[in-house]
């Protein structure tokens, strides 16, 4: 394969470890859609004969053909892809098969290759975030007056609405979609023609194969050219970050689903029972998007590791680019989709998030801000006496609105009859009412507003 | 300081693990600012009248001279840097301290600090990484025709131009501008006034005080303004990969400073000497640059950890977010000057890279090319007969160009006297003229279009 | 500080980037003791008069004593510990301080001091998990027949005993003290006296060395003396495991502190308020241990991505070996005495574990074994016949032991009211006999055990 | 599968997200040996009679043919590789199959596959570091006395030997199979006879499944046994050191390859060539080495994460651990063979690297070293005048042993002639022999120290 220049054959386990082939053939696609584009712009400067230009298209046809089919045949000596590819083509045409490796090289169509793959699934991934917003937005809307506790530190904080809550959501994923596409964009340069490293003296008309892909443009420097993977990272860190985003709303989804909790029950569909302990129903979906957290970042990180001090231009520790984004972006279609369908098919209860908003004198916020309004008091004088009535309310076992007015009276004597207006859990989300706020109406103003951005 | 509620103190051991004015009273500035801010806003609206509002802004003003020449006593007992600043404001002012704390928590305080100053380390990234390219800039069009070997696997491969080689690491912190300046935008929505999680009652003007701030509008949803991190994770990949970048560049100044290649030699003033071998000299910066990428990377993995399967919204754990943060922009910053200035000031050897150019055959692909041009083979026909000849050279131990034309003729009996004229570095190098490429005429291009670009 | 080799001095930004005393005057102790180790055996073997060692130890002392009342001034333009002692030694004694560093080099110097520390911070390690045990075993002891749910799946799956669920921790926390032992043994070699990095030729006495400073032997290889940082990398991964533990037992506590378990209330002491919400008590001191793992784990990540790829003997990457290691270590070590103390101080509720223990179905597993045991049933055969139990209870909104018999013949027809006896969550507990189960008697079987092998 | 309380079955979607058998059914072999250990135990003890025993350890004895020939055809919808075995089994055997699954859960099930089958792979790893090591000490005894520079910094820092460089890596290596033998102890627990998590009722006897499996000991705790991943964090970090070590050697031997460095030349058998550049022969073996450092690395981080918070006992997250450490030890084990073999086939140049060990005044310590025996001199007196002298050599362009007495003298005019015995590079390697040093005779006693330590 080297020439003439190679007495031996490679090692079996040098093979083993150096053949790609084995996991870059899932870029036959786009390494065809490269060569094609390859062949059309060599023969729109003259370096192939129109009749050499259509012979190789029409064998990269026949061979697509075959390999949609499952009838190619992979070979682990010509190492990958793009040998593959080759070898056979030119089994199958002759001569021009050997006129395609003209003023290209694997250095650059490794990295045209994988830069379409990952486009791709770039918008895939971009559907997919937007299905799920459509998920979110629709059971926000649906639920945007359900009354439940807002946590900090996991102990309930103030009331919240249910749809409030799933809204964050939806701007989290917004904004994932936002980094995918700023990724995309600057993934969008053609790396082909670069050839080795450092260009070609043939006359190659870089813009037309860039054009013919899709691509924006020329990437501006030959050597860069082929040793960037910068779009490899920064798509890992895009899905890492939404993993982390996955992995919040999953941890809500296993906590919510306990019988302590129980505001959500997980459809069978994506729950699993047990072998030993036949009441079991567990939210075994949910679990594995949080879980699969790990897998997304570990490829993030070791491609950072591999990548780490490597000299210019093309090392082969680069080959070692692939298989984490492979397995990152596999992983992340799935618990996005997943995710999408766990959501859509989630039962609520509205009574148990309620009864459990009011839990945990929820509302001390609200009278210490009706302290501060009605009686003019400072809000850290408010909060202290707040404490206090919480104090007393916890030692009387009772809810803060339960609380008589005498009793009130005892924390802060200005307290008046008023009071109790502020004290319920739906007085207490109707009235927040700031911008971004969790008032039901404005719950309904940012589904309508998220609407018209997202969808 | 937690009202009525709480009858005992913190543990030492508690205050120990949990108070973060260690770290967050870099935050002050912007602490100041963001209750400036809020303090105004609540003056417009009617819940501060304007003495209480100059008060507490004179009162601020005071707390930051105070700051600013290392006067005032940060206190472990009042936990963080919202609170140090608010309670000696209440004992400067009196009561209208305690108003300010009014429609705001430190969950979205925090939030609002932390973004200011993250804003402020971008720009100042942003302008490091420029003067970076500039430098870059200067030294590739004064080398746009120094000729050096090409590298891939480490082996010369093609001969190249060093300003070429440098001009890819031009791209590479351009792109690295790009994402900063693309987290930039997302990160620049303000928090301030989601309160705890919930937004508020009170009639506040989120629209203003992100204004006031320089935000581009307030966030949107009140439980993902304190929830929300991937501001600072979006950083930490940021500057994950330019410390990839960052370590390419100095696994390079390390490697051309040995006397094996002698192509750089690092300036005394970023060099170090030993204790006990007196004639080293140590490209220490350089393998500095190189090792700081672990502790930026680390960084970004740690908090992508800390985050992982939090549910909404606050918790304490989201104190970690920043130590990492700041440790990673004071490295980051650290590493772009020093990169600078030592590109700056190291000495290149023109003479060792022109000699080096031109050992290993690196015009192999030269006479590969000249051969399908002059003699219409195919490429890989070519590509063996050119194999065939660098066997024929090394046997012989001689170079490609001092191959006679008849040793040539016995690899292919086609080729002519001719063939001389591509075998030399200059050029090889000259003859890359495809866009992007290496010859001198296409970089000094690519230092003119890169400079209105960038600079 | 180089000998006459240098014409220039470092510019400012080399000192701040080169400087390593900002952290590494934190060795001056463990430097201290190997240069005294060094003096002596520089005398043993002739190269030093007695008292020449004299005045070097008499030195050493006085600088000793000044860095331990504050006084001594470290300064950056002598770079690191090693250079900040010698240089004031050799101000203070003239000549004899300039032979002190014959035969060594920074490089050892640091590798030796480095692993002295870490052989302190490792007892200090294990000391701490010991105490963490200790009140596991307390309390363990004292709730060795507390009925709470045990989970799987975070959904109830079998009645278990408080008491077993805290041994689950004291196993995790040997095994830690495993590792770290084992950490120990391999970290116990003395590279002193590996000078630069080939041995020297003055005859120098490393066992000696090795033998006053505790070390178990000299390091075989000098090259691999200065090279090697295994001993950080394995304290940093055995500190992650731990911290992961930590998380595990820190999820808990944050989980069972919500009112909607309500299993545990942490003591004031290791919780914190609001500065809004005055009725709030959150578990911060918990959230921090979980939040904390990122920063362990960064650590680890950081100090691998830093040491991968790094030629033999030293470079200079390696001087970020040390933050890390001792932010690990701090972290580690401050995260340790908070959890012991949290669990100390928690107060359990037996009552709301016993009735959460009952809640889902907990005893089917009881129903199913009975089934087998009494009835002959096949386990797959008992486990779907519980199942239609099960989902016959649910649909009556009846726990388990609630069915009647002639519901539970509805099953199976082969039930007998003997079966009532397995139904119940302390009859549950007490059958688990088997070794290691949660059966009372087992626990307090391994606590007895535990406290003999741990305590 | 779960029994009657499910009535719907699982997603398309959930299947995909849930099923393990896709990479689990790796784990057959111990599958079976646990069930085979299981059934015997139970007879033992009376829950199945020994024709039920017999039949059982017949049908499992016919689903490892099937398996073994590729006839098994493994179902995602039986989820894993325990339930397709179980069901398989119960299919051919009826009755006694259905039995198998008493006092048994899945929890425990995979906790014993996966402790086995890891513990199988930490004895191959340990046979290919012996390996590694084997032939590093063949070749260290070999080249015990070809010198080289010894670098730092990647500097030329003192002349060493070749075998002496290699044996730091026996070390390296020794260390390696030291942590894994440590793995190994700590792994070698048996979960079995845990259940679901709290043990059972049924009489079983978990230390005679042990002793079958070869387990020292059933597990204490069997909240531990189910939840306890640390076996599978521990091999990961000792792959990741172990994988270090190999970047380390691998960036070696990439320097080593180039043209400049010269000194080894990889075999064919493990270098590849070039698709365009015909006389490239790049040592792609090594790099891969050092490449996939950064999968085994991310493996062990992607599995921190997955592990982080989650609460006992099992939860479905934990699926998520051995698809990373399948990827590790496959990774690691390649990487094991390939680098034995490079280093096998390798040619060293020993010209070469005599020739760079006196390029860059390596033998200054020794011109030092000589100052202060034979002139008395204090070192850094000794070290400054040498200092002087590589200064006049370079302003000369002579290297040390060709300046003149007089040259010499005019730096310190104590120096007589006898000096120059100590400046040569075999006189400096063969001076250093304190222990663990350089010279010749040291690596002789050190390789037959390794060799009865290792082999």
């Amino acid at each position: 394969m080297w020439g003439g220049h190679f007495a031996d054959g490679p090692a079996p386990l040098m093979e083993q470890i150096n053949a790609s082939i084995g996991f870059d053939k899932r870029l036959y696609a786009h390494d065809l859609a490269g060569s094609r584009a390859h062949a059309r712009m060599l023969a729109a400067v003259g370096l192939l004969e129109a009749r050499e230009r259509d012979a190789i298209l029409a064998g990269l046809d026949a061979i697509e053909a075959k390999i949609e089919v499952g009838e190619f045949d992979f070979s682990p000596s010509l190492e990958d892809i793009h040998m593959n590819i080759e070898a056979r083509l030119t089994e199958a045409i002759g001569e021009p098969g050997r006129k395609l490796h003209t003023a290209r090289s694997r250095n650059d169509q490794i990295a045209t290759d994988f830069r379409l793959w990952l486009r791709d699934v770039i918008d895939g991934v971009d559907g997919l975030l937007q299905d799920l917003q459509r998920i979110l937005l629709s059971r926000a809307e649906a639920h945007h007056d359900w009354v439940m506790p807002g946590f900090t530190h996991l102990q309930a904080a103030q009331p919240v609405v249910f749809g409030h809550h799933l809204m964050a959501y939806v701007e989290m994923f917004g904004r994932d979609r936002g980094r995918f596409a700023d990724a995309r964009k600057r993934l969008n340069e053609s790396p082909l023609g670069a050839a080795a490293l450092a260009g070609t003296s043939f006359p190659i008309d870089r813009t037309a194969t860039a054009e013919a892909l899709g691509f924006d443009r020329p990437m501006a420097n030959s050597i860069d050219a082929v040793s960037d993977r910068d779009f490899a990272l920064e798509f890992l860190a895009g899905a890492s970050i939404t993993a982390i985003h996955l992995s919040r709303l999953a941890e809500e989804l296993v906590l919510w689903s306990t019988p302590q909790f129980g505001f959500v029950k997980m459809s069978e569909a994506f729950s699993s029972g047990s072998s030993i302990m036949p009441q079991k129903r567990n939210p075994d979906a949910a679990e594995l998007l949080r879980g699969k957290t790990g897998r997304i970042v570990g490829s993030l990180n070791g491609l950072l590791m591999t990548l780490k001090g490597l000299p210019l231009a093309y090392s082969k520790d680069m080959q070692e680019d692939k298989e984490p984004v492979f397995d990152a972006a596999d992983n992340l279609r799935l618990c996005l989709a997943a995710g999408t369908a766990m959501i859509e098919t989630m039962t609520v209860n509205r009574e148990a998030m309620r009864l459990a908003a009011g839990i945990g004198y929820t509302t001390a916020t609200d009278l210490a801000d009706w302290m501060v309004r009605a009686l003019g008091m400072p809000f850290r004088e408010a909060h202290a006496a707040t404490g206090r009535a919480v104090k007393l309310a916890e030692e009387l076992r009772l809810d803060l609105p339960e609380l008589s007015l005498d009793q009130l009276k005892s924390v802060d004597e200005r307290i008046t009859a008023d009071v109790f207006d502020v004290l319920t859990v739906d007085r207490s989300v109707a009235s927040r009412t700031s911008f971004g706020g969790t008032a039901p109406s404005c719950v309904l103003d940012a589904v309508a507003h998220a609407k018209t951005r997202y969808l």
